[in-house]
């Protein structure tokens, strides 16, 4: 209408459409379309051709991405299967994070970058991707066994405890050193915010349901969903948590009525909208120029201990479940992603990471995310042969599945 | 994340839930909610309370929330349909634009307002909203009628002769005077448009078919729809549209195969997040110190006319039909909706309209938005009741839905 709409809407056109090619290309190449998105992003934005210079509206438009896409991931968790491998899972995430950890900011430090930034860093490398862990198992149709719904929850508990660890690192950063008062205030509000919203969010919803069906707003449990989404993303920044943590509770605790209501294949499309948006952008931050020599050898180096820290962090808590197991959760969980990307974004906004560091997380998110995929291929070989020809094995994926649940 | 992160989440919740509550206590008066989510943005915003004033980047999230509704009335429009009761719906969308345009413009001009003013208003009186005629014959169950066919597309074409008329006055407007040739263009431009988008856009999409179930993206068929709604909104720009003009013809091009892809509930979810941003910022432009007595009498006096012409020029071409279907018609085309608001808002965007008209023609979308529904359920009672008990009137519903469509 105005110039300002004509030239947004040509630059969400312009975005949205390469976005979807160079991820149809990266589909094509058998990896995650993620990473064509942030590819695009890399080669189109301003850093590289400058054919497209985000404005800032779109910046914001990403960041409502990154809530809806968090928001999605927590429609499609079954709290009760969170619960169910909740104990064993909560060992494996935070062997996982505590190690990667501990690791990253030793590695960080030992080539001589500021404690913020280290922990920054360190932060961004600990969880490991919900949603390309979940792509790469339903894909390999292996999501029903014991192991995969360990690694899951695993992955969405440690996507948790790296959101704590943003809001400690921030509030830690930002802070005259480390106050440990407020740091126990900020992990006992995390904690407790978990803790609520995983057990008495989704009660909350089945208890506003009867007053839903007598509302007259047209598809009042969508509306009613969205206006959750957005207020708890509010809440979460309101208690010095990341927005998108709000917005996967708020998730979590529709996830139980999303069938009745519909509301996951609806959310799934505000979130095709969107996500490109969020994912273009975040490569359309990263400067080329700083690729030199000496950090494609660091990025490696990061990239390797990110790899071997998960799969002994959280393989060792499995030992009991024999070696199998164990690699199979320490390779499942090795994929970082949006958690990871969106630590390196507030670290890159609030100015407590360079450009060096950020270039650093991008490249660690792009290679563990490219080399689990065939390598689990190859680890649940015989787990998938075994179910395919026979009847017998498909007893054991239903009952792994109702013994989880019951 | 960033404090702009914080404020832009929580101004968006603040809107999205208001404009919902207006909106669901609009529905229990039996008004339409879309009045309410704009009293929202009258009550709640700089005009009044300040309560919330809308940033830049709300705004325009609000006017990509115009394009998905646009969009996603075109995914609901059945192009067969239109084409079946073409030529008579034509001839009553034409009347009632002409009629009201000019009776609009003298009126205006009798009051002594400016040339490109009174142009502005006049064609901001045209469109009817087939949205909330839709909403209405849907309600009372009789969208499957003959009048209710003729009415639905005769609302469309009209919603593209506003839209045609608005392209008209703003390059007359920003012209020097009325230059013929050009005038001559943009008719040109936007008939063209209209008739390629209607006949060949749904074949286009059918021929790409093949290639879409190629493609490794998941949910190409959505992600096609979306790139192609931005596309459209962008080309409308570009030959002097309105960009919402652009995504109805996206969606019409799509509403074919909308089963099969089950892409209009999921437009649907992109638009029931977005449209509630669209109607308050709408509201929240509303300067309400303006209302003068002598602005509300000029305000009744436009909405009277608006509805006189309306179902004159609509009800005389069905003169063959009867005097009930031409009432019915007549009624059915009265409200005026999101067309309107659009207009007025471009105009006041390039200031060529005064925050006096704003409020007419707001004013005069309340009210011819307010009578027609209890008219129309008076007018429709009978063949309500005759449909009702007996097997039989059923058939005359099935004969005219499927005689249309042959």
């Amino acid at each position: 209408m105005t110039n300002g709409t004509e030239g947004l809407l040509l630059q969400l056109f312009t975005i949205f459409v390469w976005a979807k090619v160079f991820g149809e290309l990266f589909e094509r190449l058998h990896l995650p379309s993620v990473l064509g998105e942030i590819l695009a992003g890399i080669v189109l934005g301003p850093y590289a051709t400058q054919f497209v210079i985000p404005t800032p509206t779109v910046f914001s438009i990403a960041e409502i991405g990154a809530i809806f896409l968090l928001f999605t991931v927590g429609l499609e968790t079954n709290p009760k299967d969170l619960i169910s491998v909740s104990r064993l899972s909560m060992r494996v995430a935070v062997g996982g994070v505590a190690l990667t950890f501990i690791a990253g900011f030793w590695l960080m430090r030992a080539d001589g970058q500021p404690v913020n930034e280290s922990a920054f860093v360190a932060a961004a490398m600990v969880a490991t991707s919900a949603g390309i862990t979940a792509r790469v198992l339903r894909d390999l149709n292996v999501l029903k066994f014991r192991v995969s719904r360990i690694v899951l929850a695993a992955a969405v508990f440690d996507d948790m405890l790296g959101m704590i660890l943003l809001g400690i690192v921030v509030s830690v950063a930002t802070g005259a050193g480390i106050r440990w008062l407020h740091l126990g205030l900020v992990i006992a509000e995390a904690a407790g915010f978990a803790v609520f919203m995983i057990y008495y969010g989704p009660r909350l919803v089945r208890r506003i349901r009867p007053g839903l069906q007598r509302m007259q707003t047209h598809d009042a449990p969508l509306v009613l969903a969205l206006a959750i989404c957005l207020g708890l993303s509010v809440v979460a920044t309101k208690i010095g948590m990341a927005a998108i943590i709000g917005a996967f509770f708020a998730g979590l605790a529709f996830a139980d009525f999303s069938p009745e209501w519909n509301l996951e294949p609806r959310a799934q499309a505000i979130n095709q909208f969107l996500s490109p948006f969020f994912f273009f952008t975040m490569g359309s931050r990263l400067q080329l120029s700083v690729f030199s020599r000496e950090v494609v050898v660091m990025g490696l180096a990061i990239s390797l201990l990110a790899i071997i820290t998960k799969m002994l962090g959280c393989g060792l808590p499995l030992f009991r479940e024999g070696w199998m197991t164990m690699l199979r959760a320490g390779v499942g969980m090795t994929p970082r992603g949006e958690v990871a990307l969106i630590v390196a974004l507030v670290g890159l906004q609030m100015n407590m990471i360079s450009q060096r560091s950020y270039a650093l997380v991008i490249m660690m998110t792009a290679i563990t995310t490219i080399l689990p995929p065939p390598v689990l291929r190859i680890l649940f070989r015989e787990k998938v042969a075994a179910l395919s020809p026979s009847g017998e094995a498909g007893s054991e994926v239903e009952e792994s599945l109702h013994g989880g649940i019951g």
